[in-house]
């Protein structure tokens, strides 16, 4: 193919690609939705139907959680205290990346301490990006109930050292964008009461209101 | 808002998000496009001229490089040997992370070793993702005339040690995707010839070659 004469032929000026121009081609801004709650309190669950709702309405949406970052960019940590720190640091920047790449990025990890959160909505603010924290508030009763790792049983036994909730401290978050229960109501309603919220920040356009009751979204 | 009722009345089942889903709704493959190159290669030039064109043709594209990711999630490494080796595998499982989500990433790092360049072909063959190697196959002498940060002088100063192509070898790809010449194209048509390659790929679909002519995709 001579590709110099097509370009020849080709008028087009390129400059740099605004966010403006990404949240265009989406119909979406991109954000850092920022699940944390203990072990077992319904994080994942709550990750994937959000995305996956987000996605059966034309989103685009990306669930970072520790299957597919613990097997691949931090699988050279392991689980002492500067290591799980390390562990949030990296996915805190790969979701912001996301973010300003204009995905709704959803990510999902215990992420117990203040500090660990906090860091990860400082960059994306110093970067205008935004970030909500959602704190999937499950009793710890509940999530000990359900336990189906069994790691629950294993930490009262004495047998899994520095799990969160029972040995080690979950910091709640003080002031979270949303608080969800996942003991009360279903994840269809959990994802609900999300978009809402994201269109209710601007995240998503208000037609998605209208849309959240079929099945997908006109394109 | 009574989350619960709407929920009740909303049907809608959700099970894993394929990347056929994906692709659908972007009308693209996602996957990795590995610029590699001597510095001053035009690397950078290249990957923000792609993705800006991508972007106007109403296609997600997002570029790594040092800017985003060095300042941010590899910060916390220097520029040893072995820090350059675990700066340039983090890419590769982001950009891998990226490629998964549906987007066409565009990585641009002079990542002069083949181990480390097969080692991001290879988690991203493992993944069933698509990855390109493109060679930006500038001559040195070429590369050495731009030097806009004088560091080609400075090395041949012996001012700075270890730079690629003067004291430090550069591993020139034995059977990349593709190769360009920035000394002998401009970056339109270079963009021109990604695209050509994209779509014979099937990254993006045939529709392309006739839209690549005018300004932007009409959605």
């Amino acid at each position: 193919m001579d590709v110099e004469s097509k370009a020849t032929n080709t008028v087009w000026h390129c400059s740099q690609v605004t966010r403006e121009k990404r949240g265009a081609l989406l119909d979406q801004r991109g954000c850092t939705i920022w699940l944390t709650g203990l072990p077992s309190s319904g994080k994942s669950t709550t990750a994937f139907a959000l995305e996956c709702h987000l996605i059966k309405l034309g989103f685009l949406a990306y669930v970072l959680d520790g299957d597919n970052v613990r097997h691949g960019l931090n699988k050279d940590l392991g689980f002492s205290a500067r290591e799980r720190e390390e562990n949030i640091r990296r996915v805190a920047e790969v979701a912001k990346l996301f973010a300003d790449a204009g995905l709704i990025v959803i990510t999902s990890f215990i992420s117990p301490y203040r500090k660990e959160r906090d860091f990860a909505r400082r960059i994306h603010m110093d970067a205008g990006l935004d970030f909500a924290e959602i704190f999937v508030d499950t009793p710890l009763t509940v999530c000990e109930t359900r336990d189906p790792k069994g790691h629950y049983a294993k930490a009262r036994r004495g047998e899994l050292k520095g799990f969160t909730g029972i040995d080690d401290p979950y910091e709640p978050p003080l002031s979270p964008e949303l608080v969800i229960d996942t003991a009360q109501y279903s994840p269809e309603a959990i994802v609900e009461q999300i978009i809402d919220f994201l269109v209710s920040e601007g995240q998503l356009p208000l037609s998605v209101r209208l849309l959240t009751q079929s099945v997908g979204r006109a394109r």
